[in-house]
């Protein structure tokens, strides 16, 4: 008789997006006279670039004849996208990296589920609380987080390193020592950035204390901030502890062209096994390659007319957060984020916990945000916006926001 | 201090298409002017069809434009794409099925590779000997496969089905009774196809043991004889039992495309517990959906102009694959596979070992083809040609290794 993975029983209610995204349905079903603004998930809104199109298009045609043609594409990804991510991301920021120390995938949250899949199922992780939900729920998934508290919303074998208002809403380096530290800067949701110092000193505590650091960099196209790392491995010794996760969403609004990349550099071991093999092998695996179509998106992202394009693009983005943070906070609301981040993190009026206030803002002003505590228990108070809204949309959500208080 | 997942330690030398390539790579080095030919990989070579190329520049297009741009897609993939799969692969056949019992993704690689998470570890599975080497990776990476024998070259807990000349190389139902039984027609690596009625046989031994069959169905468009079944769903019981693997590679060439998609019925349970609600979990946890382009590509292969260029490309390859089995046949090898498969299953010549005959058959005859002993142990003895070829490839192939025999 065949048998479940009993730890999926375990996780409590379904994955925070889906509920938002359900309770955005039926209010506008029962409202549809209503303009709803979706200010929620981390879904971008402007279009693809024209230089990455016109590249797609090329591919696609070259898609159709024979001598053009590609089959299965190389497991680690293209050599010419691998390249052009060695140069664009790391060498022009001075760091040495290799391209086989580069794997192609079709997105950051794929390879932020799947990594812990390489690691042993002993090991504790630490995460930011609150969390971009898949870290912990894929180390559900796995077996590793020990039995759930619903009244703390904690897990019994996870520890959680609180951002909070006297942090800066970023995490600290916990009491309790951690096998693995999942650390994502510039953060979501709480949209706080780490400083070079900072961040050396979480790279240096990984190597004393032979830890591994998983680091989501998925929204450093953001940073605007000078002394803010784009990369970990901008930091002394990040090799030998840390992953590191990229992603073409958020630079590139690729949200629905899919395409991320993870460094696992040569150095980074446990005992005498390389990490880089094992995720090789993972990938080699479980996994079959981004499109040729979508690497070639990827390669013009890179060219001089892609840069120039994403940074109208990233900047367009920037505005929006900042008429968010400047409205609210004029409005009078408590707000931090939005200068190297996408992200606004907003705390909650007259008490209300985060998902009355999401009620509350969707039935009083049309806008949907994402609750704090779907991120962790320390997100509770809180709310996020997303400055990936249309400026139209952005301005208009904020009007509305400001009216919710007298 | 972090740990690795040790399970990834046990896996025997890298992925079996890893090394043939490798064995390639170095033999087209060390003889520069021979022209080598490649019938190993499962690889297509005829360009996407021109009503697919069609669909993905409008796809392109609307991704250039804020009105028509598409970020995150829906957890299980479009609704245009699901109806077109319900209606074209199942309604069709008279099977019923609804749109949210299939998922799209982007390959059956990824999915037979991934489906085992929402299964428990202490499942005993049952593969077909020789088989497609993920269904037996992914479980030994996932700690469900005891321990490794190199001289038999087997699992201490895999229950092997041994595919062998006496049973026409597919799998016979074991005498110890599995868990979970992967089953692949049409049989990749022997090309075996199987009947309905012999079809029922295990739909009705799993249902008797609440077993679960995980059904590789990636080959069906090769199907040609009348009472071989495209979906095990034509079988009575199938729905409380199996787990349907799809894939648009072979069927449409989207090797480098990447798209699929797995079936899973809403009536399939362990116990009260939906294995569509699990799965559904698991795709809304770990991965992001399969590119619109790509998905709006896959829509164009039930248009009735994708129908028609495709059921071109099919007859194309099936024509090499006729080519392959008549060619060697009339000089004297031993060859199955081949009528409702892309695949011919050879049996080496003077007692050679597969991984000697694939020397000796690149030396002698510059083709490449893949050892069976790569696929398990009863593979050994035996390599596999794939139909993929060009017509002017494979027949070039076919009269080189005819003259391997003397």
């Amino acid at each position: 008789m065949f048998k479940i993975n009993e730890n999926y029983l375990k996780l409590p209610g379904s994955y925070l997006f889906s509920t938002v995204g359900r309770k955005e349905r039926e209010y506008k079903e029962a409202h549809p006279e209503k303009k709803v603004i979706k200010l929620s998930i981390g879904d971008v809104t402007q279009p693809i670039a024209p230089s990455i199109i016109e590249a797609m298009h090329k591919a696609v045609d070259e898609m159709g004849h024979a001598e053009t043609f590609h089959g299965y594409a190389p497991d680690l990804g293209y050599e010419f996208l691998r390249s052009a991510i060695v140069n664009g991301d790391y060498k022009a920021r001075g760091i040495d990296m290799d391209i086989d120390e580069i794997f192609v995938s079709d997105g950051a949250k794929c390879d932020s589920g799947n990594i812990q899949e390489i690691l042993g199922l002993d090991n504790v992780i630490a995460v930011g609380d609150p969390v971009y939900p898949v870290y912990v729920d894929s180390n559900v998934m796995a077996g590793r987080t020990g039995t759930y508290n619903a009244d703390t919303g904690m897990w019994s074998n996870v520890i959680y390193m609180p951002c909070l208002e006297e942090n800066g809403f970023a995490p600290t380096i916990p009491e309790q020592t951690p096998d693995i530290i999942y650390l994502c800067f510039p953060n979501n949701p709480t949209g706080a950035a780490i400083t070079r110092p900072e961040l050396q000193k979480w790279v240096d505590y990984a190597n004393e204390k032979k830890a591994l650091i998983i680091y989501d960099a998925a929204y450093e196209a953001y940073i605007s901030e000078k002394d803010v790392p784009h990369s970990i491995y901008e930091c002394d010794g990040a090799k030998t502890c840390a992953i590191e996760l990229r992603s073409f969403s958020k630079n590139a609004g690729f949200t629905g062209v899919r395409l991320g990349f993870t460094v696992v550099p040569k150095e980074l071991k446990c005992g005498d096994v390389s990490l880089n093999a094992l995720w090789a092998r993972r990938h080699g695996t479980k996994y079959n390659g981004a499109p040729y179509i979508v690497q070639r998106a990827g390669e013009a992202v890179y060219s001089e007319a892609g840069k120039a394009e994403l940074a109208g693009q990233v900047a367009y983005y920037m505005n929006n957060a900042k008429v968010i943070k400047e409205g609210l906070a004029e409005a009078g609301f408590s707000v931090s984020g939005g200068v190297n981040a996408p992200y606004i993190w907003l705390k909650t009026i007259d008490g209300m916990s985060s998902w009355e206030f999401f009620d509350y803002v969707l039935e009083n002003a049309g806008v949907v945000g994402t609750p704090g505590s779907g991120f962790g228990p320390s997100g509770e108070g809180y709310f996020r916006l997303t400055a990936f809204g249309t400026y139209e949309n952005t301005v208009e959500a904020i009007e509305r926001m400001k009216k919710l208080i007298k």
